[in-house]
């Protein structure tokens, strides 16, 4: 059953991802003793503007208070 | 911890997102005793279509039943 | 308050959804005894690289391991 | 791929779930065109006090503007 | 159809859960243009040990690398 | 930003969940590009009788046609 559910900005290549899918697949049968055909890993990308931390926006060169925020846009 | 995703229909400006975003941030520290920094919000926004209530489908000139419905659209 | 998110991969045309809309929702209200109103069903459509199953991409032509896997792409 | 989570009110009985499972699934085979074998379904009960509609609790004795609103639980 | 997911710790009060239902719903609706009764919003309680940031376990006395970290639990 | 949810069954060790938190933020840094401070993990524990595949549930003695199937049940 394992189904992961990752929320992260748009942006990454395929590479990266299929590079994330691998190892992370890898670990839940590694070390949480899944089995690998069971595992679903499905990727939600957030585009800028779409996510606030801390009460600003994430992303954007809008912020509720006036401050840009985007380190952790990623 | 608190991570919030929120789904709603697509349309939303950035003023409006910014402003539920500092908004919901300050209810979590005022109200849920969540330290600011650790509050993320996510949208994930719902395009036309891909939403149904009552069996209806929202915000889209097709239903399965004939009515049209969006009214709850947003 | 039965909600349904449903993640698969983009395609679908809207009669499809309508009817998938239609009959989750009866069954929630026929089997699940839920209240029809209740029901909301939202779909997360999810592209061609943004999934995978068993440390491979699905629906795409790179996978990490060299080998292509789309079967379960829907 | 499709990946069905169902968040609703605990109490339901193991044959209503496994009657939702098969029903759920079928649909998604016949009017959603998937393979059977890659639909997953999960149930996410959520206890009383832990949803609300319309800014009033759900299934509680305790609403936010002392009225009551539990018609909505299931 | 705003419906709205926190994941947070476990162990808020009602009427802290009942608070936050009540904001919340309010500033979707005064900020985001919702209809007050179409906003769902549902908390999924994280115990301990079952969330981590920065690659340590938030709220357990076990930790990966031997450091503990609880400041974020809530 | 990087948020991740996986949903699988109870009945991991402390210890196994520590060890995926730590490899999954790993993963997520090396390969995904994330800030480490940013990577969340939560994980969803799903009880027996609370997820089905392929129509059947899935860790439990009850299924909708008499078959029992408990190999997917991790």
């Amino acid at each position: 059953m394992p189904t992961v559910i990752i929320y992260w900005s748009s942006g990454r290549s395929e590479t990266q991802k299929a590079d994330v899918i691998h190892e992370v697949t890898e670990t839940l049968v590694d070390k949480g003793g899944a089995r690998r055909d069971d595992v679903l890993i499905i990727f939600q990308e957030i585009k800028a503007g779409d996510a606030g931390r801390g009460g600003r926006v994430l992303g954007s060169t809008l912020a509720a208070d006036g401050e840009v925020s985007n380190d952790e846009a990623l």
